[in-house]
């Protein structure tokens, strides 16, 4: 297996698409494709068809696997980032204990460094994205469910079991609603995607409607429903808190903002500015920058192509 | 001025006494010495005359500028590292924006490294102390006021602007008491030193009594005082939050207390770490060791000197 080229190969699996975004040796997108995470086959023929995707992608542009300097795959869930193993994943029902590094290895002839999805997000925002130049970054995303990762001087920074970044679990609401991961009250029982269009559905009796998003939720609330109105302040206070606890503890330079409720634009930025500046710690909320995320929903793979080659040109 | 022995010298001054320790080139402590800081001098007198202690110990020993590593000065308050200019202090009155590095460095004929003190603990406490072999390591000193300091993987960590670790501001209460820094609920306003004895003195219509200590009402409430078992239930739910948001956030290895309240023993820290396992991320909280600091009050003294001479010998 080589990997000694120049160009960047990164693939983002999420719970129902995939993305495979192909660099050039200046980290320029060259090359994309997405689809359908493949359902109702066992996760190791997934992760090929998957693999044999990115594979296609690479042969189009004529970039072989003695052409890449990196190969990534980044996944959500708990990972075994050395050995490259998908522990499980709430988002892929069935996958647990998948070796999907070394299963994508094989089909594309060369390494493949296995990492967490939010994180690659975070890495990809700090070298072509919204944390270019921080030397303190947080990029938090906000979709189904809600994490930050930390780049700290250009270094992701995982903490002591790769576990750094989990506020989608801070206790923000007292005796607040009961959370996925067993505890009340969670950031995630209030200001998620899922909780805010689960929120209004239950306040509104339309607890089968699924196809409302927390963007319809936003939208709505501008136009002053009077449910969409209160869910929306009980989020942006909780993701206002969250935030605060950020600048208080890391001083970052910025704080982007990813994911599906970013979208949201001004009706979410500018309160939680607001917020930030009323509530952190003066000297720290003064240069924190909360700005959206930039990459949009390429981040990830992105992220990790970026990754897996500077992981093997050894810096 | 020379400064390329192997012995390090460290003056930790605050509010009411300055510490200074000499060490030897592996980090032992070979002397030390503890005054009360100089009051009704102008702060340039001041520092020349802590500096002429500081000087004296190191003369005691045999030790002589030539000898030196490192000679570093920790201070409470607002600094200018890079130039050596304390800005402010709440604990300093009347010190605004005084040239400490190069005052003492006339006395000294040595470079002085000026450094904030709880930096410095939690940087000593990572060389020689409760941090030593964490890679992710968190020091929290409770005292007058409340502070953390970050060492990851054996760097401090300063943030955008040298604001990293501001826990003691962060909002806890909602709508809870005014704090110094003029904002509500503040976790210093139930959970610093000075305000769990406050807060029983205001209780108890003894709002002139002011040598009653935080371990004082920790002791009291052990023995059933009802103000008291209220103060320090409200002061362990808000460090107990606190410290949540650190497991969350930063997934350390240890995070080590410090600080008068820390002396208060199993009374503090068996609530604490019970509060931390219910409420943080368990992947965090499973792994993180909450710790008394280990080199008491000379840990800002010890942990200037150490920091003084890795930055002259360019670690």
């Amino acid at each position: 297996m080589t990997a000694s080229g120049s160009a960047a190969l990164g693939i983002d699996v999420g719970g129902t698409t995939f993305g495979v975004v192909l660099l050039d040796a200046e980290g320029r997108v060259v090359s994309t494709a997405e689809d359908a995470t493949p359902q109702g086959v066992p996760p190791a023929v997934a992760v090929k068809m998957v693999a044999e995707c990115a594979r296609a992608v690479a042969a189009r542009a004529g970039v072989g696997s003695r052409d890449l300097a990196g190969v990534g795959l980044a996944v959500p869930g708990s990972i075994d980032a050395a050995r490259g193993i998908l522990r499980f994943s709430p988002n892929l029902p069935g996958w647990r204990d998948v070796p999907v590094a070394a299963l994508a290895a094989e089909i594309l002839d060369a390494p493949v460094a296995l990492e967490h999805d939010v994180r690659m997000a975070a890495f990809g925002e700090s070298r072509r994205g919204a944390g270019v130049g921080a030397a303190s970054f947080v990029c938090v995303t906000i979709g189904t469910g809600i994490g930050a990762a930390l780049v700290i001087e250009g270094h992701l920074y995982r903490g002591a079991t790769d576990a750094a970044g989990e506020i989608g679990h801070m206790p923000i609401v007292a005796d607040g609603e009961r959370c996925g991961c067993g505890r009340r009250g969670c950031l995630e029982t209030v200001a998620s995607g899922r909780a805010i269009a689960a929120r209004v559905r239950a306040i509104e009796g339309r607890a089968q409607d699924d196809s409302m998003t927390a963007q319809d939720v936003f939208r709505a609330a501008a136009a002053g429903d009077p449910a969409c109105v209160g869910v929306v302040a009980d989020a942006l206070a909780a993701l206002g808190a969250g935030l605060t606890v950020l600048v208080n503890v890391l001083n970052p330079d910025v704080i982007a903002i990813g994911g599906g409720v970013a979208s949201s634009g001004a009706a979410l930025f500018d309160p939680l500015r607001a917020i930030v500046r009323a509530s952190a710690w003066p000297p720290a909320a003064e240069v924190a920058r909360i700005v959206p995320a930039a990459l949009g929903t390429r981040a990830g793979a992105i992220g990790v192509a970026l990754f897996a080659a500077e992981v093997r040109r050894g810096c």
